[in-house]
Protein backbone atom coordinates (compact mmCIF):
# COMPACT_ATOMS: atom_id res chain seq x y z
CA UNK A 1 0.00 0.00 0.00
CA UNK A 2 1.06 3.34 -0.71
CA UNK A 3 -0.67 6.03 2.05
CA UNK A 4 0.25 9.84 1.31
CA UNK A 5 -1.75 12.74 2.99
CA UNK A 6 -3.29 15.62 0.25
CA UNK A 7 -4.21 19.35 1.40
CA UNK A 8 -3.11 22.74 3.08
CA UNK A 9 -0.54 22.10 5.35
CA UNK A 10 -1.84 21.69 8.92
CA UNK A 11 -4.98 20.23 7.71
CA UNK A 12 -4.29 16.97 5.47
CA UNK A 13 -6.13 14.36 4.41
CA UNK A 14 -4.84 10.81 4.91
CA UNK A 15 -5.06 8.68 1.68
CA UNK A 16 -4.63 5.36 0.03
CA UNK A 17 -3.12 6.02 -3.17
CA UNK A 18 -4.95 3.91 -5.61
CA UNK A 19 -2.71 1.72 -8.29
CA UNK A 20 -5.11 1.89 -11.34
CA UNK A 21 -5.01 6.21 -10.98
CA UNK A 22 -2.65 8.75 -9.71
CA UNK A 23 -5.54 11.59 -9.93
CA UNK A 24 -7.64 9.64 -7.61
CA UNK A 25 -7.39 7.87 -3.99
CA UNK A 26 -9.31 6.24 -1.09
CA UNK A 27 -10.04 8.68 1.42
CA UNK A 28 -9.25 7.64 5.30
CA UNK A 29 -10.89 10.08 7.12
CA UNK A 30 -13.49 7.85 8.03
CA UNK A 31 -10.42 5.53 9.75
CA UNK A 32 -7.91 7.41 10.89
CA UNK A 33 -7.22 11.01 11.73
CA UNK A 34 -4.21 11.24 10.19
CA UNK A 35 -1.29 8.46 8.89
CA UNK A 36 0.52 8.85 12.32
CA UNK A 37 1.77 6.77 15.14
CA UNK A 38 -1.67 6.16 16.38
CA UNK A 39 -2.86 4.35 12.65
CA UNK A 40 0.21 2.32 12.65
CA UNK A 41 0.17 1.06 16.10
CA UNK A 42 -3.54 0.13 15.80
CA UNK A 43 -3.28 -1.85 13.28
CA UNK A 44 -4.16 0.83 10.60
CA UNK A 45 -2.81 -0.28 7.51
CA UNK A 46 -4.52 -4.00 8.06
CA UNK A 47 -8.00 -1.74 8.43
CA UNK A 48 -7.28 0.39 5.49
CA UNK A 49 -6.46 -2.75 3.17
CA UNK A 50 -9.40 -4.53 4.25
CA UNK A 51 -12.27 -1.52 4.02
CA UNK A 52 -10.81 -0.91 0.44
CA UNK A 53 -10.90 -4.25 -0.53
CA UNK A 54 -14.91 -4.42 0.64
CA UNK A 55 -15.26 -0.98 -1.09
CA UNK A 56 -16.04 1.13 2.09
CA UNK A 57 -14.03 3.88 1.09
CA UNK A 58 -14.45 7.29 0.23
CA UNK A 59 -13.36 8.14 -3.25
CA UNK A 60 -11.21 11.60 -3.15
CA UNK A 61 -10.14 13.28 -6.04
CA UNK A 62 -6.88 14.48 -5.52
CA UNK A 63 -6.32 16.40 -8.67
CA UNK A 64 -4.52 19.89 -7.91
CA UNK A 65 -4.63 19.29 -4.52
CA UNK A 66 -1.05 19.80 -2.66
CA UNK A 67 1.07 16.81 -1.31
CA UNK A 68 1.80 17.02 2.43
CA UNK A 69 4.56 15.44 3.98
CA UNK A 70 3.82 11.28 3.68
CA UNK A 71 3.46 11.04 7.52
CA UNK A 72 2.56 13.63 10.34
CA UNK A 73 4.95 14.93 11.82
CA UNK A 74 6.71 12.69 14.47
CA UNK A 75 7.35 12.72 18.09
CA UNK A 76 11.32 12.42 16.42
CA UNK A 77 13.25 12.46 13.21
CA UNK A 78 16.27 10.40 13.70
CA UNK A 79 19.14 10.32 11.20
CA UNK A 80 22.06 7.98 10.21
CA UNK A 81 25.23 10.24 9.11
CA UNK A 82 28.08 8.95 6.73
CA UNK A 83 25.99 5.63 6.26
CA UNK A 84 27.61 5.10 2.83
CA UNK A 85 31.11 4.53 1.94
CA UNK A 86 31.91 7.00 -0.85
CA UNK A 87 29.65 9.61 1.26
CA UNK A 88 32.01 9.19 3.97
CA UNK A 89 35.07 9.82 1.69
CA UNK A 90 34.02 12.29 -0.33
CA UNK A 91 33.73 14.30 3.00
CA UNK A 92 37.12 13.57 4.33
CA UNK A 93 35.42 11.73 6.97
CA UNK A 94 36.40 7.83 8.55
CA UNK A 95 33.83 5.30 7.81
CA UNK A 96 32.21 4.42 10.82
CA UNK A 97 32.41 1.64 12.87
CA UNK A 98 28.53 1.89 14.31
CA UNK A 99 25.84 4.38 13.08
CA UNK A 100 26.59 8.01 13.65
CA UNK A 101 23.07 9.40 15.31
CA UNK A 102 21.65 12.47 15.32
CA UNK A 103 18.37 14.20 15.10
CA UNK A 104 16.90 16.90 13.29
CA UNK A 105 13.47 18.80 14.56
CA UNK A 106 9.90 17.37 13.90
CA UNK A 107 9.00 20.50 12.59
CA UNK A 108 11.31 20.33 9.80
CA UNK A 109 9.07 18.21 7.96
CA UNK A 110 7.19 19.49 4.48
CA UNK A 111 5.65 18.01 2.03
CA UNK A 112 7.62 16.82 -1.28
CA UNK A 113 6.77 19.78 -3.36
CA UNK A 114 6.65 22.53 -0.91
CA UNK A 115 9.65 25.81 -0.90
CA UNK A 116 12.80 24.99 1.38
CA UNK A 117 13.17 27.86 2.68
CA UNK A 118 16.91 28.40 4.41
CA UNK A 119 17.20 31.35 7.03
CA UNK A 120 18.37 34.58 5.94
CA UNK A 121 21.88 34.59 3.51
CA UNK A 122 22.46 31.09 3.58
CA UNK A 123 25.43 29.94 1.71
CA UNK A 124 25.75 26.40 1.77
CA UNK A 125 22.81 24.72 1.53
CA UNK A 126 22.92 20.90 0.40
CA UNK A 127 20.66 18.07 -0.30
CA UNK A 128 20.45 14.26 0.86
CA UNK A 129 18.82 11.76 -0.98
CA UNK A 130 17.58 9.23 1.29
CA UNK A 131 15.79 6.48 2.13
CA UNK A 132 13.48 7.14 5.39
CA UNK A 133 12.59 4.55 7.63
CA UNK A 134 8.95 4.70 9.67
CA UNK A 135 8.53 2.80 12.57
CA UNK A 136 4.95 1.51 13.44
CA UNK A 137 5.37 0.37 16.80
CA UNK A 138 7.27 0.95 19.65
CA UNK A 139 10.82 -0.34 19.66
CA UNK A 140 12.80 -0.25 22.79
CA UNK A 141 16.26 -2.79 23.38
CA UNK A 142 15.01 -5.39 20.52
CA UNK A 143 16.52 -8.36 20.70
CA UNK A 144 18.29 -8.24 17.43
CA UNK A 145 18.19 -6.50 13.91
CA UNK A 146 16.24 -9.42 13.29
CA UNK A 147 13.08 -8.02 15.23
CA UNK A 148 12.99 -4.83 13.18
CA UNK A 149 11.00 -5.60 10.77
CA UNK A 150 8.13 -6.04 13.51
CA UNK A 151 8.17 -2.43 14.04
CA UNK A 152 8.77 -1.18 10.44
CA UNK A 153 5.70 0.66 9.24
CA UNK A 154 6.86 1.67 5.86
CA UNK A 155 9.84 3.15 3.71
CA UNK A 156 9.59 6.74 2.15
CA UNK A 157 12.03 8.97 -0.03
CA UNK A 158 13.29 12.26 1.42
CA UNK A 159 15.42 14.94 1.31
CA UNK A 160 17.84 15.66 4.51
CA UNK A 161 18.33 19.36 3.54
CA UNK A 162 21.20 20.51 5.38
CA UNK A 163 23.37 24.19 5.75
CA UNK A 164 26.94 22.66 6.51
CA UNK A 165 28.12 26.25 8.16
CA UNK A 166 25.48 25.90 10.61
CA UNK A 167 26.13 22.33 10.66
CA UNK A 168 30.26 22.25 10.95
CA UNK A 169 31.12 25.49 11.57
CA UNK A 170 29.29 26.61 14.53
CA UNK A 171 30.53 24.38 17.07
CA UNK A 172 29.79 20.80 18.10
CA UNK A 173 26.59 18.83 17.03
CA UNK A 174 25.24 18.88 13.60
CA UNK A 175 21.73 19.67 14.90
CA UNK A 176 22.46 23.38 14.20
CA UNK A 177 22.42 22.90 10.26
CA UNK A 178 19.80 20.06 9.91
CA UNK A 179 16.34 21.72 11.38
CA UNK A 180 15.29 24.37 9.87
CA UNK A 181 11.33 24.11 8.82
CA UNK A 182 11.02 22.78 5.57
CA UNK A 183 14.37 20.90 5.82
CA UNK A 184 12.86 17.52 5.68
CA UNK A 185 10.69 17.87 2.50
CA UNK A 186 9.29 13.32 2.49
CA UNK A 187 6.84 11.79 0.56
CA UNK A 188 4.95 11.39 -1.81
CA UNK A 189 4.28 8.71 -0.40
CA UNK A 190 4.75 5.96 2.67
CA UNK A 191 4.91 2.28 1.32
CA UNK A 192 4.54 -0.23 3.57
CA UNK A 193 7.66 -2.98 3.19
CA UNK A 194 5.74 -5.57 0.99
CA UNK A 195 5.31 -3.09 -1.90
CA UNK A 196 8.87 -1.27 -1.09
CA UNK A 197 10.71 -3.82 -3.00
CA UNK A 198 14.05 -4.92 -1.49
CA UNK A 199 15.06 -1.50 0.73
CA UNK A 200 18.68 -2.74 0.16
CA UNK A 201 18.47 -2.30 -3.49
CA UNK A 202 16.71 1.12 -3.78
CA UNK A 203 17.96 3.33 -6.44
CA UNK A 204 19.06 7.02 -4.99
CA UNK A 205 18.88 9.96 -7.34
CA UNK A 206 19.57 13.94 -6.89
CA UNK A 207 19.52 16.36 -9.66
CA UNK A 208 19.79 20.41 -8.93
CA UNK A 209 18.28 22.58 -11.62
CA UNK A 210 18.19 18.95 -13.77
CA UNK A 211 21.89 18.14 -13.44
CA UNK A 212 22.67 14.64 -11.96
CA UNK A 213 24.24 15.23 -8.18
CA UNK A 214 23.87 11.98 -6.85
CA UNK A 215 23.43 8.48 -7.94
CA UNK A 216 23.33 5.76 -5.81
CA UNK A 217 22.18 2.50 -4.05
CA UNK A 218 21.15 1.73 -0.92
CA UNK A 219 23.22 -1.49 -1.56
CA UNK A 220 26.36 0.70 -0.62
CA UNK A 221 25.02 1.16 2.95
CA UNK A 222 27.17 0.41 5.47
CA UNK A 223 24.60 -0.04 8.21
CA UNK A 224 21.15 -1.34 6.72
CA UNK A 225 17.52 -0.55 7.74
CA UNK A 226 17.01 -3.26 10.37
CA UNK A 227 20.72 -2.97 12.14
CA UNK A 228 19.88 0.84 12.21
CA UNK A 229 16.18 0.13 13.95
CA UNK A 230 17.94 -2.43 16.49
CA UNK A 231 20.98 -0.31 17.06
CA UNK A 232 18.76 2.82 18.15
CA UNK A 233 16.29 0.48 20.22
CA UNK A 234 19.33 0.40 22.37
CA UNK A 235 19.67 3.89 23.89
CA UNK A 236 16.18 5.12 23.48
CA UNK A 237 12.42 4.17 22.81
CA UNK A 238 11.25 4.51 19.16
CA UNK A 239 7.65 5.81 18.86
CA UNK A 240 5.03 4.90 16.41
CA UNK A 241 5.30 7.14 13.35
CA UNK A 242 9.29 8.03 13.90
CA UNK A 243 11.09 9.07 11.07
CA UNK A 244 14.58 7.87 10.23
CA UNK A 245 16.80 9.11 7.37
CA UNK A 246 19.31 5.93 6.88
CA UNK A 247 21.89 8.71 5.25
CA UNK A 248 23.06 9.55 2.06
CA UNK A 249 24.88 8.02 -1.05
CA UNK A 250 27.94 10.31 -3.03
CA UNK A 251 27.74 13.42 -4.44
CA UNK A 252 25.98 16.20 -2.02
CA UNK A 253 27.51 19.72 -2.72
CA UNK A 254 29.70 19.67 -0.04
CA UNK A 255 31.59 16.78 -1.49
CA UNK A 256 32.00 18.39 -5.02
CA UNK A 257 35.29 19.76 -6.47
CA UNK A 258 34.94 23.13 -5.61
CA UNK A 259 32.12 22.54 -3.25
CA UNK A 260 28.83 23.95 -4.75
CA UNK A 261 25.58 24.47 -3.07
CA UNK A 262 21.83 25.86 -3.35
CA UNK A 263 21.32 29.28 -4.78
CA UNK A 264 17.83 31.08 -4.29
CA UNK A 265 15.56 29.83 -7.08
CA UNK A 266 16.89 26.48 -7.64
CA UNK A 267 15.11 23.46 -8.07
CA UNK A 268 16.07 20.30 -6.27
CA UNK A 269 15.04 16.76 -7.21
CA UNK A 270 15.23 14.06 -5.17
CA UNK A 271 14.05 10.03 -6.80
CA UNK A 272 14.18 6.88 -4.63
CA UNK A 273 13.24 3.39 -7.09
CA UNK A 274 10.04 2.62 -5.91
CA UNK A 275 8.91 5.17 -3.59
CA UNK A 276 8.35 8.36 -5.48
CA UNK A 277 10.15 11.65 -6.61
CA UNK A 278 10.23 15.05 -4.72
CA UNK A 279 10.62 18.38 -6.35
CA UNK A 280 11.68 21.29 -4.11
CA UNK A 281 12.09 24.68 -4.97
CA UNK A 282 14.77 26.47 -2.90
CA UNK A 283 13.92 29.97 -1.16
CA UNK A 284 17.54 31.69 0.46
CA UNK A 285 15.98 35.01 2.06
CA UNK A 286 18.54 38.06 1.69
CA UNK A 287 20.99 38.43 4.55
CA UNK A 288 19.62 40.76 7.35
CA UNK B 1 2.25 30.97 39.08
CA UNK B 2 3.20 27.82 39.69
CA UNK B 3 2.04 24.85 37.41
CA UNK B 4 2.17 21.16 37.97
CA UNK B 5 0.71 18.05 36.25
CA UNK B 6 -0.36 15.25 39.02
CA UNK B 7 -1.43 11.32 38.24
CA UNK B 8 -0.33 8.19 36.69
CA UNK B 9 2.21 8.52 33.78
CA UNK B 10 -0.03 9.92 30.41
CA UNK B 11 -3.13 10.61 31.99
CA UNK B 12 -1.53 13.60 34.40
CA UNK B 13 -3.68 16.20 35.40
CA UNK B 14 -3.26 19.66 34.73
CA UNK B 15 -3.12 22.00 38.17
CA UNK B 16 -1.96 25.01 39.49
CA UNK B 17 -0.26 25.59 42.57
CA UNK B 18 -1.76 27.18 45.62
CA UNK B 19 0.52 29.31 47.61
CA UNK B 20 -0.96 28.36 51.19
CA UNK B 21 -0.87 24.62 50.89
CA UNK B 22 1.48 22.06 49.24
CA UNK B 23 -1.16 19.41 49.59
CA UNK B 24 -4.09 21.13 47.45
CA UNK B 25 -3.95 22.93 43.76
CA UNK B 26 -6.65 23.90 41.45
CA UNK B 27 -7.63 21.80 38.84
CA UNK B 28 -7.27 23.12 35.38
CA UNK B 29 -9.07 20.87 33.43
CA UNK B 30 -12.20 22.93 33.26
CA UNK B 31 -9.18 25.58 30.88
CA UNK B 32 -6.85 22.81 29.23
CA UNK B 33 -6.35 19.59 28.82
CA UNK B 34 -2.79 19.56 29.78
CA UNK B 35 0.74 22.02 30.82
CA UNK B 36 1.20 21.59 26.63
CA UNK B 37 2.24 24.36 23.92
CA UNK B 38 -1.33 24.96 23.48
CA UNK B 39 -2.43 25.87 26.88
CA UNK B 40 0.72 28.56 26.72
CA UNK B 41 -0.15 29.68 23.06
CA UNK B 42 -3.00 30.51 23.45
CA UNK B 43 -3.02 32.54 26.83
CA UNK B 44 -3.45 29.80 29.26
CA UNK B 45 -1.67 31.02 32.10
CA UNK B 46 -3.64 34.43 31.84
CA UNK B 47 -6.74 32.91 32.01
CA UNK B 48 -5.94 30.00 34.65
CA UNK B 49 -4.59 33.38 37.26
CA UNK B 50 -7.97 35.15 36.12
CA UNK B 51 -10.24 32.01 37.18
CA UNK B 52 -8.28 31.08 40.19
CA UNK B 53 -9.05 34.44 40.95
CA UNK B 54 -12.32 34.59 40.48
CA UNK B 55 -12.77 31.44 42.50
CA UNK B 56 -13.99 29.56 39.54
CA UNK B 57 -11.38 26.32 39.54
CA UNK B 58 -12.11 23.44 41.44
CA UNK B 59 -10.20 22.17 44.52
CA UNK B 60 -8.11 19.36 43.50
CA UNK B 61 -6.94 17.20 46.52
CA UNK B 62 -2.96 16.19 45.40
CA UNK B 63 -1.55 14.80 48.70
CA UNK B 64 -0.10 11.25 47.85
CA UNK B 65 -0.36 10.92 44.00
CA UNK B 66 2.07 11.20 41.81
CA UNK B 67 3.49 14.32 40.63
CA UNK B 68 4.31 13.86 36.84
CA UNK B 69 6.62 16.04 34.17
CA UNK B 70 5.97 19.85 35.24
CA UNK B 71 4.56 20.31 31.73
CA UNK B 72 3.68 18.06 28.94
CA UNK B 73 6.00 15.90 26.36
CA UNK B 74 7.06 18.95 23.96
CA UNK B 75 7.85 18.86 20.37
CA UNK B 76 11.45 19.01 20.95
CA UNK B 77 13.99 19.30 24.03
CA UNK B 78 17.39 21.21 23.19
CA UNK B 79 20.12 21.08 25.21
CA UNK B 80 22.91 23.21 25.46
CA UNK B 81 26.48 21.44 26.00
CA UNK B 82 29.26 23.01 28.41
CA UNK B 83 27.95 26.14 29.22
CA UNK B 84 29.20 26.85 32.93
CA UNK B 85 33.14 27.34 33.07
CA UNK B 86 33.70 25.33 35.20
CA UNK B 87 32.32 22.49 33.73
CA UNK B 88 33.56 22.90 30.48
CA UNK B 89 36.84 22.85 32.58
CA UNK B 90 36.01 20.27 34.16
CA UNK B 91 35.12 17.83 31.00
CA UNK B 92 38.54 19.24 29.46
CA UNK B 93 36.66 21.26 26.97
CA UNK B 94 37.14 24.72 26.30
CA UNK B 95 34.72 27.28 26.80
CA UNK B 96 32.64 27.32 23.71
CA UNK B 97 32.38 30.43 21.55
CA UNK B 98 29.11 30.08 20.89
CA UNK B 99 26.50 27.46 22.44
CA UNK B 100 26.73 23.87 21.85
CA UNK B 101 23.17 22.63 21.07
CA UNK B 102 21.95 18.88 21.51
CA UNK B 103 18.83 17.47 21.83
CA UNK B 104 17.26 14.74 23.99
CA UNK B 105 13.97 12.76 22.58
CA UNK B 106 11.24 13.94 23.97
CA UNK B 107 10.17 10.93 25.19
CA UNK B 108 12.90 11.17 28.30
CA UNK B 109 10.92 13.44 29.89
CA UNK B 110 9.66 11.80 32.87
CA UNK B 111 8.35 13.10 36.76
CA UNK B 112 10.40 14.42 39.80
CA UNK B 113 10.19 11.23 41.53
CA UNK B 114 10.02 8.79 39.02
CA UNK B 115 12.52 6.08 38.64
CA UNK B 116 15.19 7.03 36.70
CA UNK B 117 16.21 3.72 34.31
CA UNK B 118 19.32 3.01 32.68
CA UNK B 119 19.88 0.78 29.23
CA UNK B 120 20.91 -2.71 31.17
CA UNK B 121 24.14 -2.74 32.25
CA UNK B 122 25.09 0.73 31.94
CA UNK B 123 28.18 1.75 33.76
CA UNK B 124 28.27 5.53 33.18
CA UNK B 125 25.20 7.07 34.05
CA UNK B 126 25.45 10.67 35.09
CA UNK B 127 23.62 13.54 36.74
CA UNK B 128 23.48 17.44 35.37
CA UNK B 129 21.76 20.08 37.88
CA UNK B 130 19.89 22.57 35.02
CA UNK B 131 17.36 25.33 34.62
CA UNK B 132 14.74 24.32 31.83
CA UNK B 133 13.48 26.96 29.83
CA UNK B 134 9.81 26.19 28.58
CA UNK B 135 8.75 28.18 25.57
CA UNK B 136 4.80 29.83 25.45
CA UNK B 137 5.02 31.29 22.18
CA UNK B 138 6.37 30.08 18.75
CA UNK B 139 10.05 31.74 18.33
CA UNK B 140 11.50 32.08 14.48
CA UNK B 141 14.48 34.31 13.79
CA UNK B 142 14.04 36.55 16.93
CA UNK B 143 15.55 40.27 16.48
CA UNK B 144 17.83 39.59 19.33
CA UNK B 145 17.66 38.45 22.96
CA UNK B 146 16.00 40.82 24.50
CA UNK B 147 12.53 39.36 22.70
CA UNK B 148 13.13 36.35 23.90
CA UNK B 149 11.01 37.15 27.01
CA UNK B 150 7.97 37.23 24.76
CA UNK B 151 8.53 33.63 24.04
CA UNK B 152 9.59 32.34 27.07
CA UNK B 153 6.23 30.51 29.47
CA UNK B 154 7.98 29.97 32.66
CA UNK B 155 11.27 27.54 34.21
CA UNK B 156 11.87 24.25 35.87
CA UNK B 157 14.58 22.26 37.61
CA UNK B 158 15.19 19.65 35.76
CA UNK B 159 18.49 16.36 35.79
CA UNK B 160 20.24 16.29 32.59
CA UNK B 161 20.65 12.43 33.11
CA UNK B 162 23.38 11.35 30.61
CA UNK B 163 25.14 7.63 29.52
CA UNK B 164 28.55 8.69 29.24
CA UNK B 165 29.81 5.86 27.26
CA UNK B 166 27.05 5.85 24.72
CA UNK B 167 27.40 9.97 24.91
CA UNK B 168 31.17 9.92 24.13
CA UNK B 169 32.70 6.36 23.24
CA UNK B 170 30.41 5.00 20.29
CA UNK B 171 30.63 8.43 18.00
CA UNK B 172 29.73 11.19 16.78
CA UNK B 173 26.90 12.92 18.60
CA UNK B 174 25.52 13.52 22.05
CA UNK B 175 22.25 12.42 21.69
CA UNK B 176 23.07 8.55 22.09
CA UNK B 177 23.86 9.19 25.62
CA UNK B 178 20.75 11.33 26.46
CA UNK B 179 17.64 10.37 25.29
CA UNK B 180 16.78 6.89 26.94
CA UNK B 181 13.33 7.21 28.49
CA UNK B 182 13.52 8.71 32.03
CA UNK B 183 16.42 10.39 31.34
CA UNK B 184 14.93 14.02 31.94
CA UNK B 185 13.14 14.31 34.96
CA UNK B 186 11.45 17.56 35.02
CA UNK B 187 9.67 19.59 37.82
CA UNK B 188 7.77 19.72 40.30
CA UNK B 189 6.57 23.13 39.35
CA UNK B 190 6.57 24.93 35.92
CA UNK B 191 7.25 28.48 37.31
CA UNK B 192 6.15 31.44 35.39
CA UNK B 193 9.00 34.29 34.80
CA UNK B 194 7.43 36.97 37.25
CA UNK B 195 7.98 34.71 40.05
CA UNK B 196 11.00 32.67 39.25
CA UNK B 197 12.92 35.27 40.01
CA UNK B 198 16.87 36.32 38.36
CA UNK B 199 17.30 33.66 36.18
CA UNK B 200 20.99 34.47 36.24
CA UNK B 201 21.11 33.81 40.08
CA UNK B 202 19.23 30.55 40.65
CA UNK B 203 21.10 27.71 42.94
CA UNK B 204 22.12 24.95 41.00
CA UNK B 205 22.83 21.99 43.73
CA UNK B 206 22.75 17.84 43.39
CA UNK B 207 23.31 15.22 45.67
CA UNK B 208 23.68 11.96 45.61
CA UNK B 209 22.57 9.19 48.35
CA UNK B 210 22.96 12.71 50.39
CA UNK B 211 25.97 13.49 49.46
CA UNK B 212 26.60 17.35 47.80
CA UNK B 213 27.77 16.77 44.12
CA UNK B 214 27.32 19.77 42.46
CA UNK B 215 26.75 23.00 43.77
CA UNK B 216 26.70 25.96 41.54
CA UNK B 217 24.58 29.21 40.29
CA UNK B 218 23.69 30.55 37.02
CA UNK B 219 24.94 33.44 37.29
CA UNK B 220 28.36 31.33 36.23
CA UNK B 221 26.52 30.07 32.78
CA UNK B 222 28.15 31.26 29.47
CA UNK B 223 25.36 31.87 27.61
CA UNK B 224 21.74 33.42 29.35
CA UNK B 225 18.36 32.35 28.82
CA UNK B 226 17.61 35.22 26.76
CA UNK B 227 20.99 34.63 24.45
CA UNK B 228 19.98 30.48 23.81
CA UNK B 229 15.90 31.23 22.60
CA UNK B 230 17.58 33.94 20.36
CA UNK B 231 20.25 31.94 19.25
CA UNK B 232 18.27 28.71 18.82
CA UNK B 233 15.48 30.43 16.48
CA UNK B 234 18.10 31.67 14.05
CA UNK B 235 18.39 27.91 12.58
CA UNK B 236 14.88 26.05 14.05
CA UNK B 237 11.60 27.06 14.90
CA UNK B 238 11.19 26.78 18.32
CA UNK B 239 7.58 25.64 19.38
CA UNK B 240 4.94 26.24 22.41
CA UNK B 241 6.05 23.99 24.78
CA UNK B 242 9.39 22.97 24.03
CA UNK B 243 11.85 22.59 26.43
CA UNK B 244 15.64 23.86 26.38
CA UNK B 245 18.34 22.24 28.85
CA UNK B 246 20.62 25.47 29.64
CA UNK B 247 23.66 23.09 30.84
CA UNK B 248 25.04 22.43 34.18
CA UNK B 249 27.66 23.98 36.15
CA UNK B 250 30.77 21.77 37.51
CA UNK B 251 30.41 18.41 39.64
CA UNK B 252 29.35 16.10 37.08
CA UNK B 253 30.35 12.55 37.80
CA UNK B 254 32.58 12.34 34.25
CA UNK B 255 34.19 15.04 36.19
CA UNK B 256 35.67 13.79 39.69
CA UNK B 257 38.81 12.35 40.19
CA UNK B 258 38.78 9.35 39.83
CA UNK B 259 35.32 9.48 37.83
CA UNK B 260 32.02 8.35 40.23
CA UNK B 261 28.88 7.40 38.30
CA UNK B 262 25.55 6.20 39.37
CA UNK B 263 24.69 2.95 40.58
CA UNK B 264 21.46 0.83 40.80
CA UNK B 265 19.83 1.61 44.25
CA UNK B 266 21.42 5.34 44.25
CA UNK B 267 19.16 8.32 44.48
CA UNK B 268 19.68 11.60 43.26
CA UNK B 269 18.77 14.86 43.87
CA UNK B 270 18.59 18.12 42.17
CA UNK B 271 17.19 21.65 43.93
CA UNK B 272 16.97 24.41 42.33
CA UNK B 273 16.42 27.43 44.21
CA UNK B 274 13.12 28.87 43.63
CA UNK B 275 12.07 26.19 41.11
CA UNK B 276 11.45 23.16 43.59
CA UNK B 277 13.59 19.76 44.08
CA UNK B 278 13.51 16.53 42.48
CA UNK B 279 14.40 13.06 43.69
CA UNK B 280 14.90 9.95 41.37
CA UNK B 281 16.07 6.57 42.44
CA UNK B 282 18.49 4.82 39.63
CA UNK B 283 17.50 1.65 38.16
CA UNK B 284 20.23 -0.10 36.24
CA UNK B 285 19.02 -3.74 35.33
CA UNK B 286 21.96 -6.18 34.79
CA UNK B 287 23.47 -6.73 31.39
CA UNK B 288 21.85 -9.49 29.51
Amino acid sequence: MRFLRVGDEGSEIPALARPESTGRAYDLRPLTKDIDGAFFASGGPERAAAAAAAGELPDLDIRGMRIGAALARPHAIYAIGLNYRDHAAETGAEVPREPIVFSKAPNSLCGPHDTVVFPPGAAKGDWEAELGIVIGHRAHLLDGPESAADVIAGYVALNDISEREFQLEHGGQWLKGKSHPTFNPTGPHLVTPDEAGDPHNLRLVTRVNGKTMQDGTTADMIFRPAHIVWYLSRFLALEPGDLINTGTPAGVGMGQTPPCYLGNGDIVEVEVSGLGSLRNPVHIPAAP
